[in-house]
């Protein structure tokens, strides 16, 4: 596609660790922060990475999302911790919590933490891969802004809200499931709009609760919070098992809302005034508490094999594990470039005069 | 429905412990075995209920099945435990494994097991549930014998892979999810199969790996290992998410087998000489390692008020979280009596007169 530009992923970085510091981050955090948002990009998860930049500064002029923060700490025991991130980026807290659970499992054998007040951290997956390369189980989960209908319902009562979930395999290889627990997200409704295109059956249930295609106005009913949204993994009633997505994100709503005194559910809003306020969970468990790492990993090897390895179905290619077609977009992105569309690239060159810097060609 | 016969709860758990006290289990086993079975059909899952104690009848008689087995411990620390199970019958050494993880987390917070070489062990929930009742949040997995498909593949790969997660509210009401993550289990198929009814697009693929209705074709294809089988969560491909599902069943495979040594993936199959010898993954995390468990609590029952609370969908008449449909079935039984097929009954007549006992009407 020529719509794509890649741009070599150092100075990518780079270049977003200086518009963060412009705004006003201490250094360490600009450039975590920049780090997670472009390994979104390297992966082929475009939606979490430096096309929200825009938001960041906005959100940061506005003062609704504040760096350099010192998160409270609600609650401490030796393998937990509950902070409040006081409105902080999500990315530099977050990154500092799954590091200290990793280095405390390290200790201990396992380590939790719940964190409220927060905001978007990127992609999970890039916390529980922190933990993998540790020999380490790695969890993480998030709550977001309300537009998930639960089955039966007829508005939006929970978020997107994502799992992750890292286990090492050998040579640099693992197992990454990181998945929204709805059927999609907001951005995949939002393609289908621009395009006119019906949305599949499933997908969505307008304001009576009844399945619509009608992307564009589902969108409207949302934003204006007249009811409608996106169906948990599942689809529509419980059929297709509607009701365990339902289940999972209200899991997710737990772990990190509810574990962390935070906000839940439907209150969790973007609003004028404020961004929503966002609840993470994070947890490091030591492959050592089950097997000796070397076996571990081992079968972990033999795992992925049998899943690659098996026959395809007719007319299709390959057989991916979770975490494997981000992995190889990865790599390609780290030989080739971190490709960006050209409208993004368009608006960090906006953003870089508005800060004087310079895009790096 | 006529065909339901209701039976006092303790005497049919009083019944049930009998048979397997006379196929050679001790009594504690024997009692813990029955009160999960009857637990199942408490709660209205029948498929995991006393319609198999024909199959601990066979598979005890036959030694495939074993009561009274000392396990052998692999591994130990003090948060974790790794057991081989010997061929054990599942439901006993799991209860006493759950209640190990919930002794430990007593002392350390939180406590982790994996079993391997064990038997279908009824419902997670039951086991999740143990922990919740001592402010806990509970989970549990197991593997299951392959018949899940992959993602883009053809043949079987995984089993139903159940995951189960509590967390407990207050006046005994807790958040039970308790959810296979394929989309459906084989039960369901069977029941399309008897009634000569096309199964929904989304549910199977047959040899080829296109979706298929024939619910007949499918159970003879999977029974004989030909290929086809039952989707992940999430259905055919991707447009609904079930690369999702394909991601969940293979992390419980994960945790139960990989971290056990146990067999995983299609490795998992009843054959004439044995039983599919599944692993399980137990989990016991104490409210407060994040919150006081009377606010932890607090906001749960608002979080499950606000759920149940939500207009329905035009047509639909509540909003159930998960396990509340199971809770209320449950307190129906204890009230009424556990509401049993009349064929499941015959059967249990059927078994009671070869070992000598009379069922209780």
């Amino acid at each position: 596609m020529k719509d794509i530009i890649r741009v070599q992923r150092e100075k990518l970085e780079t270049f977003c660790t200086e518009i963060f510091i412009r705004l006003g981050l201490p250094s360490h955090e600009a450039r975590d922060s920049a780090e997670i948002l472009v390994a979104a990009d390297a992966r082929g998860i475009a939606s979490h990475g430096v096309a929200r930049m825009w938001r960041y500064e906005n959100g940061i002029r506005k003062g609704i999302m504040a760096g350099g923060i010192q998160p409270t700490v609600l609650r401490e025991t030796p393998i937990s911790r509950v902070l409040d991130a006081e409105g902080a980026m999500g990315m530099g807290i977050s990154k500092r919590t799954m590091q200290w659970a990793i280095d405390t499992a390290k200790e201990s054998g396992v380590a939790f933490a719940s964190i409220r007040n927060s905001n978007h951290y990127g992609i999970a997956g890039y916390y529980t891969e922190m933990a993998a390369r540790e020999d380490m189980i790695g969890i993480c989960m998030t709550n977001t802004a309300a537009l998930g209908v639960p089955t039966f319902g007829r508005a939006a009562m929970f978020g997107t809200n994502p799992l992750a979930f890292s286990v090492p395999a050998n040579d640099g290889k693992m197992f990454t499931l990181d998945m929204a627990t709805t059927v999609v997200t907001r951005g995949k409704v939002e393609v289908f709009s621009r395009d006119g295109k019906e949305l599949p059956d499933g997908w969505a249930v307008d304001t009576t609760g009844r399945v619509t295609g009608n992307a564009h106005k589902l969108l409207n009913d949302m934003l204006y919070q007249r009811g409608g949204g996106i169906m948990p993994l599942g689809g529509d009633g419980e059929l297709f098992g509607g009701h365990k997505g339902f289940g999972l994100a209200t899991m997710v709503d737990i772990l990190t809302a509810v574990a962390s005194g935070g906000e839940f559910g439907k209150s969790v809003m973007d609003s004028e005034a404020t961004s929503a306020r966002v609840c993470h969970f994070f947890g490091a468990i030591r492959l050592d508490l089950f097997r000796e790492p070397s076996e571990f990993k081992a079968d972990m090897d033999r795992m992925l094999n049998e899943l690659t390895s098996a026959t395809p179905a007719e007319g299709a290619e390959r057989i991916y594990y979770a975490g494997l077609k981000e992995h190889e977009a990865e790599a390609q992105s780290t030989r080739e470039g971190v490709p960006l569309k050209s409208n993004v690239v368009e608006s960090l060159r906006e953003i870089g005069a508005r800060l004087d810097l310079t895009f790096p060609d």
